[in-house]
């Protein structure tokens, strides 16, 4: 892999994505292949800052317009300052959640405007996507199910939101997934996670062209 | 003006904007003409801390598109917050610098993709534009020699940066004064300020209907 190799995470909270990941990078260690996981802002500074003016409760103002150039401006100094130097030492990079995410939770999940969104994830990311994505699929009332029912992680703002927006959210995943049916892959995440962690593996190596 | 009038106040530093401005304003409260006079962030808090991001000098690292998309951010919020109300409220809106200041300076100055800021533009004003932009123009030399000359303004970093800089700037109001000459009104900003300043007036009475 000499340009590395782009994998990004997708999918709602309760699928799994995290339980998966954590299996998966093991496999990746033995195969000693060079790997960076990181989710937007990731410790780099201004992306950091950024979000601080995102989350500061005080800021009860906020247009949802400004949350999203904000987002994307935290997304194009992360790709710019982390994910795109790391893909240029030919590492594979897995990011918990990219572009598809903007386009699922603001976009069908909030009602902007899912053009807009595109536009503006093509202007953060100069047109790069990732060469696969991973959508953990899942029924929405069994995935806040499992978040009740881990008692790791707290039930946050997002899902108590109700079952309509996730529902709209898996829509708009289910709809990305028909539209890029080549770079997204469904991986079924209501299986149990062993099994969940092998398809994963197999998508995953079989993309980069890894034997296992 | 049941809808409220918006006028932006264009040009490069030294033109004399803020003293032709100065100079108009008491004609205003004569004409018993409310008006908020404003620029980006304008004391919008989550624009202020959008700007505190952009200028703190210890976030060397800021790539240009985060830059841009920041100043965006800005620009929607203060348009929501501060604008749109007064406008709703009948008001004459005045605003030092707008959407064409991007487009000169991060486009034509600094060389960021002229559609994309168009884009961006459109996307922070969901398409609202200046009902009478007032373009200051002056030769970049002229320009330059004024700031030098006044003692009551410092010399800023970018009047620092040379004159290629300014010059393509000045090229960029030019182009978007020959693409919306109907809305952009070019003031000679070289003529002494009392004659700038009827100028403008006459302008700016003569588009909001006003008699002298």
């Amino acid at each position: 892999m000499s340009k590395g190799f782009l994998v990004s995470l997708e999918g709602p909270e309760g699928a799994g994505k995290t339980s998966v990941l954590e299996a998966i990078l093991p496999l990746l260690e033995e195969k000693n292949i060079e790997f960076l996981t990181t989710r937007e802002p990731g410790g780099v500074l201004i992306g950091e800052k950024i979000r601080e003016v995102i989350l500061d409760p005080s800021h009860t103002q906020m247009d949802p317009k400004t949350e999203l150039l904000l987002y994307i401006a935290s997304r194009r100094q992360h790709l710019v300052e982390k994910v795109l130097p790391a893909l240029a030492t030919g590492k594979l990079v897995i990011m918990d959640r990219f572009i598809d995410s903007s386009v699922a939770y603001q976009g069908f999940g909030r009602g902007l405007d899912i053009e807009a969104i595109d536009w503006l994830n093509q202007f953060a990311t100069d047109g790069l996507k990732p060469d696969l994505t991973l959508y953990f699929d899942i029924e929405v009332e069994k995935g806040l199910e499992r978040i009740a029912a881990n008692s790791d992680r707290e039930v946050n703002r997002l899902d108590l939101e109700g079952l309509d927006l996730h529902r709209k959210v898996r829509q708009g995943y289910l709809s990305l997934l028909e539209k890029e049916g080549e770079r997204i892959v469904k991986i079924d995440a209501s299986l149990p996670l062993n099994q969940v962690v092998e398809n994963t593996k197999q998508v995953l190596f079989d993309r980069m062209g890894l034997t296992e």
